[in-house]
């Protein structure tokens, strides 16, 4: 088998989060599942391990994480932490960091991963991952699509199309479908023949090159001077130059969405996006009373909260009488907000930002 | 008229106002009335002048909150400051303190005030002090009794008696009533013929001398053995001593119940005992959604709130689609509780006393 290396995409602002996250420590720098210390972008990389070894981790994010990104995962060579002068969404990213890899090695295998979800089991995560791999192994570019649970709205689907023939249990891609309303939702909850995508790709390197020239040719042109430059005394001014000029598109409506003979393998691993407070609550390993609370939280009459406190002089978190409660504490910040609004957080990022509050968020 | 003496009881422990109120900090070291960084002891201080100036001020406390308090009220008198080496109830308290005064002044008349109250109309409060201050120059020990708001069965109560002759406004005490259950409480209220009692007293200070040495005659030798020693070399040993051996009782069981002639004076100026966070957001002037925030507060979509930010560093609190709550913070603490459930903090403060966290109580 060719050398696999993952690209991990790290450059996620998200505000979802506040207090916790920050511009200068957004989601994937947070220590979100559960009671670990380990965060998401750490946990990320590690159980890669022993499919891709942090050696041949490429971790993609925006200048100004560079030095705590480093820090989050100090196994990754330095020189595989790329930075982003500007945000240009997905397509640009693995554009990018798919001629990197593919000047170290072109017959690589490319691994394409969020950096900021969370897996349950992750034996099965890497056992998927081999046959994803596989399959891209063979010519196809491969997603892995989550199984789903719920009848959920928030994400985009997958169709199923045939089986592929071999042993990966990949199947083709019959389309990608946009987020969809309720009803189509529950449709293809019961259907069985759709998926969450998750936005995990595995590719040849030569592949994705092949289709980024073809569907997006500004996009591979400006990656080639990028890459060109790369290593040499301009680089960073080349870079500085070229990357915020680059298209602004995603992987799947840039590429994915046009590509043909995707293949796409089902996933059952626990996976979770971590999308709001609520994930974290659901993460965070609820007492008998359901509620998830930081050490030092005392809930009296109170059921299904989630107290975090991540401020650094560790306080007494005292719950009477409340239910249902997302409590949050950091050392200049305080979120009080009912679970069930817990993407209404955004309201008070927005009050904060129209407030000139910036030194918060 | 005689020289006017205050005697401010400011013993209390308070654990309702907890994570604000430590017993390091009880709750008359706070500034629990609004927006004001006055504590309630010198705001107490404060609006007696110039009826009572800070010279003819005396405070009792405890021996742990002697230099606390002493900072509190800077224009009072170190030596005016009493510290109970044990709590022994009021009649102790008062006792001691009108003996010391009366060793200053034979002549001089008492006003005993507690020092946890808020009262909104000062001018009225002193109008109203004046007239109880007349009618004990006659002789007759007399109380100040609040005119009721509301069927409070949280309170004692003062039943009126005859009028008295003259122009203070003065009645016979008919007598004392246990705090009344709900229907008493309304009959109380309509009938028009009860006050609640708020523990403030006034008299010459040999008649209550002379009424402790009848009702109390043991009290009554143990505080002239202290206040024989008052200023001599042992003083302080014979205090320690002394002290603690004193009949633990109440000025209202002790004496007032068994004095026969007392007098009491309506009061009718917005007076408040700050007896849980629910009257501290009542005094917290809330704004047009009902909220009372600490400056740095954001709420959306939340209703009739009360936030509270003691802390060095002072947060930005953010509250979502929240109602009724009382959220507290300190800088080693946070307290969330409906208002309706303000009494129960001292669930909090019982659970955190089993679990022997005295470091925040």
């Amino acid at each position: 088998m060719p050398k696999v290396y993952a690209v991990i995409m790290a450059g996620g602002a998200g505000t979802r989060f506040w207090p916790a996250s920050r511009s200068s420590r957004p989601k994937q720098l947070l220590p979100l599942a559960g009671e670990s210390e380990e965060t998401l972008l750490a946990a990320t990389v590690r159980r890669l391990a022993p499919l891709v070894t942090e050696d041949r981790v490429v971790v993609v994010t925006g200048e100004h994480l560079a030095d705590a990104t480093a820090k989050a995962v100090p196994g990754v060579p330095r020189s595989q932490i790329l930075c982003e002068p500007a945000p240009r969404n997905t397509a640009p990213c693995i554009a990018w960091a798919t001629a990197t890899i593919a000047r170290l090695d072109p017959d690589a295998l490319v691994a394409v991963l969020p950096s900021d979800h969370f897996i349950a089991d992750e034996e099965e995560f890497r056992r998927v991952l081999a046959r994803a791999l596989r399959s891209a192994e063979s010519g196809r570019v491969t997603t892995v699509g989550i199984v789903p649970t719920r009848p959920e709205t928030g994400y985009g689907y997958i169709e199923l199309g045939e089986p592929i023939e071999g042993d990966t249990g990949a199947k083709r891609v019959a389309r990608f479908v946009e987020k969809p309303d309720r009803a189509t939702a529950e449709q293809f909850l019961a259907g069985k023949r759709h998926l969450w995508n998750a936005g995990m790709f595995f590719f040849r390197a030569r592949d994705m090159a092949e289709l980024v020239v073809r569907h997006l040719p500004e996009l591979s042109s400006g990656v080639a001077k990028i890459d060109a430059a790369a290593g040499g005394a301009n680089a960073a001014e080349v870079l500085k130059a070229v990357f915020p000029t680059l298209p602004s598109v995603s992987i799947d409506h840039g590429v994915m969405e046009k590509a043909e003979g995707l293949a796409v393998v089902p996933g059952e691993f626990g996976w979770n996006d971590v999308g709001s407070w609520q994930s974290a609550w659901e993460l965070g390993a609820p007492d008998e009373a359901g509620n998830s609370l930081s050490a030092g939280a005392v809930a009296i009459d109170s059921k299904n909260n989630l107290v975090r406190t991540l401020g650094k002089g560790k306080k007494v978190v005292a719950l009477v009488g409340v239910n249902d409660l997302v409590v949050v504490e950091t050392e200049d910040a305080l979120l009080v907000i009912p679970r069930e609004r817990a993407q209404d957080v955004r309201l008070i990022v927005d009050a904060l930002k129209a407030a000139g509050r910036t030194d918060v968020l």
